[in-house]
């Protein structure tokens, strides 16, 4: 696992999240990405809660993940794959051609598909009682269903949305892997099996097991 | 106008939409930095009611833009801004800091700020008359401004995201010059400013006007 307290990259993310979001938060993406190439990172932990002020100096809204690799600061997950995906074409392949498809691919991850997702969690968890949410939901979940089915068509045979796996692939495993209890991927064997290829690779479990083991035990259970 | 039949990057675009999305295409993004920098580019126009089924195996979705870039395919506008970028410093400084800034500000218009835009634009014009759109509008609102306050604060007294003029500024203005009608821009001056700023530019200008003179007559006024 290449945390490493004294690595000069690190990764701020939070030190508590309640359990539907853990295993969740966005400094999953990042830390996926160290895992892939071995590249050791060191973690800053903060309060959800009671963000740092100075906090928003470095994060217009106070979200995670900001990483500072040596010095050069960064927020926005999608900014730090491409980043990090500079250190080693594992993540991002040197040639022009490959190079343009995986950031094709990565910004479609963070704004064709992604944006339905905040929409899906936004009814299905933070305004789940609320009217709106429920008369929005039937709309909702068809229109996020034509955009997957075009994705997996897009897709098609392929492992990896790029040829090869890449950067695309850690943002869209981690946005499509939120689809959990609209069905939409149960609905859509290729794309599951998508992200089933995703979080099975040693670096997610890894990476996945590092968020979780930095969150703090529940206040309510202390 | 760099706009030529011969040059080797074409921006595929509609020959027609509805006048109120008329001006907001986005193609609009890489004509702008195209105009920023003086590369020629020439249009492949096509049908937004009868999309071509090859445009699907070019972008998953049937949007636009998607460039052909002397035999480069690319598609989402973020990855053409930045492709479009590495072109020319005047879009994306060289050094590692800049580079840092530009690309965080980058992802930050299309996935912090964009889709709440892209719910803005659901319940102010394609669901204007669904009741949860009515019911959803005060929250939206409300989340869209807090968003907003942040940026504002960010962007301090700067004239532009990343110091310099850069993609990130091509994609944030664009962004938000959208909010028309919701009294967003209005109730804060410095972002109204903003985008008064980049809009204003004769680069922006010109990429506008070619992106009206593409447009077909309207069918009904034929």
């Amino acid at each position: 696992m290449p945390t490493d307290p004294d690595a000069p990259l690190r990764i701020t993310a939070f030190d508590w999240v309640p359990d539907f979001a853990r295993g969740y938060v966005r400094d999953l993406r990042p830390r996926w990405a160290c895992e892939e190439i071995g590249l050791p990172y060191s973690t800053r932990l903060i309060s959800a809660i009671d963000r740092p002020a100075d906090h928003y100096a470095r994060q217009p809204w106070g979200q995670v993940p900001v990483i500072d690799d040596d010095g050069l600061c960064m927020f926005e997950s999608g900014a730090i794959l491409l980043h990090l995906g500079e250190k080693d074409e594992r993540l991002l392949p040197r040639d022009r051609e490959g190079r343009a498809r995986v950031t094709s691919w990565l910004f479609a991850a963070y704004n064709s598909v992604e944006p339905l997702f905040f929409e899906i969690g936004n009814v299905e968890i933070f305004a789940a009682g609320k009217e709106w949410a429920k008369l929005r939901r039937p709309s909702l979940l068809e229109e996020a269903g034509q955009r997957l089915d075009r994705l997996e068509t897009a897709l098609g045979t392929r492992d990896w949305l790029a040829g090869e796996f890449s950067i695309a692939d850690i943002a869209m495993v981690t946005v499509l892997r939120d689809a959990t209890g609209a069905d939409l991927l149960e609905q859509r064997p290729r794309l599951a099996a998508y992200v089933e290829r995703g979080t099975s690779r040693p670096a997610f479990q890894a990476a996945l097991a590092a968020q979780l083991a930095d969150f703090r035990p529940d206040p309510v259970a202390a």
